[in-house]
């Protein structure tokens, strides 16, 4: 039924306007439509094409504040030893870290199947899995107006995680989308230009 | 100015139709349209905002032969032992390696900075910095009704793949996309049901 909710903004449109938005407001946001999200994001490819997803779909004050105690150890201890952001982008962790458990929804997107650390064939063929799928998640999400961010702070205590969520110890969350309606907007973003991150036929080959 | 190729499709009609296309011309693609999809992949989110990308654009036959050269081993080796998938994309994967080196670009996309092994954390983020932008690159190549598929054999031998296209040691490649126009056509993909891969604060809990 969800297939109903079309997304028609254009392409480029949506990714040139995809940004990180972190606060949200506490309205609830419909199962139809998280849904349809994860409805195009299971059209991303996947190695194999084995589909191996699952996705957790969180709006349990209970279970959200056992992420949001996960995330805010990380963003805490990001705040004391890490290298900081700029001061607009760190104001927007924190406040999120502060209002974790009144977002609508948090969605850990998850594998099933084995994950070993190496060789980097096997692991990139694992995490070029479950990323493509996340990104359809969030280039639909500002298709709908709706914010969202990618996460990993979380994932530092799988088992914690894990327990959390009743997740199987053969299924590995990947990435938390905190999603909800924004409370700022959307807008371009300011990245490198195409120059300086392509090199033609072997590395350092910027072209003219 | 390649900011002037616009790509208009709706981006829930990008999703739906986006798939694997192998069987390449051998017609060459235009570097400026080329740059415009790499562009657009910039646009996509990465771990701190760190932008830590690097796209090889390889059309020189030479460098084609080596990274195929890498690529038909482990199509060779996967044919022999490995789970096949479906008659129809097997051929289609042998195509491809057969026809490797006329394919008219092949893309490297690569990240800069070290990459661990674990712990979790890390490794999702790492990967996390570099798969939504390999997915913006591959839904912006449909929307120009290219075709790309997103592969990663060539990646077992990481030290030949890196010689080849003279990489130091802190860029590790970590998706290879052949490009080119289709011999075939786009169309709808086959996926699993999104209650077959949902559930809801807790694993397991499908909903109804």
């Amino acid at each position: 039924m969800q297939d109903n909710i079309e997304l028609n903004m254009p392409i480029s449109e949506a990714m040139e306007t995809q940004r990180a938005i972190r606060r949200l407001k506490p309205d609830p946001v419909e199962d139809a439509l998280v849904l349809r999200l994860i409805e195009l994001a299971l059209k991303a490819p996947s190695g194999s094409n084995a589909q191996n997803w699952e996705f957790i779909i969180v709006k349990d004050r209970a279970v959200k504040k056992k992420i949001a105690i996960l995330h805010r150890r990380v963003v805490r201890l990001a705040g004391r030893y890490g290298r900081r952001a700029d001061v607009k982008i760190w104001n927007a962790v924190l406040w999120q870290a502060d209002h974790f458990e009144e977002i609508p929804v948090i969605v850990v997107a998850c594998l099933k199947g084995m994950r070993l650390p190496f060789p980097h064939i096997l692991v990139a063929s694992y995490f070029g899995s479950i990323f493509p799928s996340v990104q359809n998640f969030l280039l639909a999400a500002r298709a709908a107006n709706l914010g969202a961010t990618l996460i990993t702070f979380p994932l530092w205590n799988l088992f914690a995680l894990r327990r959390a969520l009743g997740l199987p110890r053969n299924i590995t969350p990947c990435a938390v989308i905190p999603l909800g309606w924004p409370i700022g907007s959307y807008g371009p973003t300011t990245r490198k230009p195409v120059h300086d991150v392509v090199s033609f036929d072997r590395y350092g080959n910027r072209g003219d």
